[in-house]
């Protein structure tokens, strides 16, 4: 007889069972898994390329700075240990003067842009200015290849209603939210899987409970998408309050897959709603959407966190 | 008692239910969404990436010299407020003729050409002129991954026939149209999803139908396809005249999903046809197919619009 | 009732009905489908970067080294017609050796490596040279795309065995071929589909049948896989002779689909045997397999096309 | 009547049925598969993009220098040849000079930095060095192209546990081992499948069996994933002991599959593990998880090798 039956089926999300006090979150609110990895050094859990895709922008132009600085003053004192009299075109004036002309020169033959006005003349010059040149262009291909991976990262621009509701649903009550995608571009074949997570006042551990979806797959993501958990009667949470949610520490985790059109590729987001982000009593204001002059249905996205109270449930 | 059977299946296109006025058309002729989102400011719902993608090649090309234009007056301009003695080389005449010297050498740089017949000598020209051949190199890096974005784009470039025919299909009748690939790249393990939408006369809402299909699935798209819906019995169409179509504002929304054979890329079209561009009582002429001296079969993929009218339905 | 019911299952491999005569075959020996579509004028159906990305090697260098002389001689002509009179280092003899400064003055500002000693005077000549230096920065940005397009570009290189055999198997005969992975890096998840193409004596069109295979996935390919269909009481070839097969005009279509392991990409290949490429009598010799001294097991692909002559069927 | 009922199921590994010595493994520490194909010549069973793709980081730059120094040589041996006299700015002194000058003229060229101190005058000069900067170009956008495909090739940093255990599971005996991500980007979508290979002490084959896993997949791989083979009734290694895997020189085979978040790629990672990387009567310890003050989990990689000794099994 095979002990497999036996196994009560959970979904397996890798968290653990682990009670943390209730400033811990499991998925952040950016969508980022809030999980930090050590144990190989200063650098060593670090993917330099993924570190280069996913830091903000002006870090990245710092770190371009930063570098192409940094290089020029190698260079420039390479230049400088090699004596200036291996150069041609040099104004010798001050120690600094002749400095800071290497240090354009440097520049200069890193870009590739060789101006020429100074140019170097002994074997030994010329080396290391080949050298510098190479290196400038394959710096260059790099920067070429992160910027590519930055630009074409798969990414799903979805906006998740600030807050998750419970709401009257075909007579019962419904836990939902409301997701919209934020770009002109169109995600299609979209996703969503909800998972709960909450201390078991019992057994004192972490527990994980898939909440089923009234529907869990669209074709397109056009519009708004209200993804509703009805509280029926086999909900794992039928009959919990919002006090019994924030007593248990419930976060509600969101993943969503849909296939971004322009490029097909499969993207992912995640989110999460903890019990003092969920409203009892209170329902989803329908989406205003018109249709302009010529034809074209309009939205405005951010339309999609607005909600009315309802008296009763 | 679980709540989830109570639920109609229906297809999700996610479209929601609101009834437009006839000239507003979910998909539009060129296989776009035709929903727009705003709501996040001017700029705010446009993806920068998409955007250098999906814009027409004069637009990019158009936007390209623009910037080109731009970045050269920003930096000529600097220059020029450096002033004209931190330059060697320059001929010193008109203002005109020193601030177009100046545009031009810093044409030279931006694209690092550098002649050097013009060249910095002070730290500030020399400095201004380093940024700017970095920022020449980083925007072409851009340049690189944009073109490369668009020539790789997944795309499938699929004829539609002009009209869906109402013809006679194995004793009843169909609701057929027919594509065919117009490049000489393979498409492989096509697949065809059609659903109707149209407005209920009685709940005075949009109502969404998916329409079975003969066969959803061909390996190769070497010919044509002819994708056929029989209205048979269960045909949520079963007894709607042209008229009818035209009276509830049908449109076929049309899905398609293939592989493009050359790159592995799995690619999207979308098409859809009004009750205006259906015709009765027609069926499609066969598609000619020769097979050449030398063995290979060719077709004429424009003869796909074309067919006959028959009598009897 | 559905009509569905009563359409024959029949694989839909989209290559239609038609009879061709017996030097026509729907793949060719280099797995390209064998239909060339017009109808779009001289180069409407033909998809530029398709084509870079197919071409060989040598037409590709053919293709730059002639762009990047035309581009010169264009860019060099205009220079001439504004006149060297605009351009510095000019040494002006001959109106030829004018010109063919003037067209290497172009070649270095199309490759951004500018010398200098030739350089651009006037308005009009540098306004030139800023678009031409432009041009060979957004046309090798071109040139990168393309070159990574063809270098990334999914492919399996397999190789089939020359013949497809009829040989013993388990009791009965197979009809089976053999393929192995020709490369270093890995081809995992294979997956091989099988499907006879062949005139019906009867109703003289041309017929499809898939033929069911003892194994359709393995894991990976690294050694070599014989792919085997076994010809029992369900086989649509069962009782067919290697003399029918001529007359019937069959043709064994293959569709393989693997995932290259280096990058992770779904590949296809395509390979058919026509009946004068299938051997009767005959079994494949096992597949000669050592282990080196430091525990390397090591094949040699080319034996995949060697068999032994077999006695009785 | 069809024969495929009567094929036993087993694991289609691909590695085929013959015994090798002790020290051959099928898959290497590494990931990498054991098998080498030849038969194609030197470099026949060579992509030279894998190859530029997955060789190691020094050996790249290795071969880029030396590429460099080669290129120059033979373009610095050829405007030797087309002599010295039709090159602009050179010093005469030695022939060496004049070479080494020569050498760094193409330097120049070939980065296009193109200082133009030295610059060619007669048309063989010019139409080299053209031909040269073109080279250079190409050359550079190869070297994009490859710094791209290395750093976007889709890799799983999985940690596997150096040893597979033993241990006490649920009553029973499972046979297990566990895995990490080593870096800070997500593998999300975790799949895991065992096999073992082992000679069969009757029929002298190589016998392959897949292991039923307790769980085969994750939605997160967060923190460590102990993967589990319950040795019940049913498992072809029940009532084996350490000393049985050894004389049968069994060989765990692991397949993991999962699906890089950032890059939505998916990527496949291999382990195996001998007789004499299993421990008998060990458990894993609990890997250590502590929230920081700021609610952030963090876990130690290094410590999924860690176990302790029991008593009892």
């Amino acid at each position: 007889m095979s002990i497999f039956n036996n196994k009560k089926s959970s979904p397996e999300l890798g968290f653990g069972n682990k009670n943390y006090n209730k400033n811990v979150r499991f998925i952040n609110q950016d969508g980022r898994i809030n999980v930090k990895r050590t144990g190989l050094g200063r650098l060593g859990n670090l993917d330099i390329y993924h570190w280069f895709i996913t830091i903000s922008l002006p870090k990245l132009i710092l770190v371009i700075i930063l570098g192409y600085t940094v290089m020029n003053f190698l260079f420039a004192g390479t230049y400088y240990l090699i004596g200036c009299e291996n150069f041609g075109g040099l104004e010798m004036q001050t120690e600094m003067t002749k400095f800071m002309s290497l240090f354009f020169f440097s520049a200069q033959t890193l870009t590739t842009v060789g101006y020429g006005h100074v140019y170097p003349t002994g074997i030994a010059a010329s080396s290391v200015s080949a050298i510098e040149s190479l290196t400038g262009l394959l710096g260059f291909a790099l920067a070429t290849g992160i910027l590519y991976g930055r630009f074409s990262r798969p990414k799903a621009d979805l906006l998740y209603s600030k807050n998750a509701l419970m709401a009257p649903y075909m007579g019962i009550t419904g836990l939902m939210f409301r997701i919209t995608n934020k770009m002109q571009y169109e995600l299609i074949e979209c996703e969503a899987s909800v998972t709960i997570s909450y201390n078991d006042p019992e057994t004192k551990k972490r527990e994980f409970d898939q909440l089923k979806l009234e529907i869990s797959k669209i074709n397109f993501l056009t519009l708004s998408w209200t993804i509703v958990h009805p509280i029926d009667d086999e909900s794992p949470i039928k009959g919990w309050t919002l006090k019994d949610m924030e007593d248990r520490d419930m976060e509600m985790i969101i993943l969503m897959k849909a296939i971004n059109d322009t490029f097909s590729q499969t993207v992912y987001s995640r989110y999460s709603y903890k019990a003092d982000e969920m409203i009892e009593k209170a329902k989803f204001k329908p989406l205003k959407q018109e249709a302009t002059r010529n034809g074209r249905i309009v939205i405005s996205v951010g339309d999609i966190h607005e909600y009315d109270a309802v008296q009763e449930v």
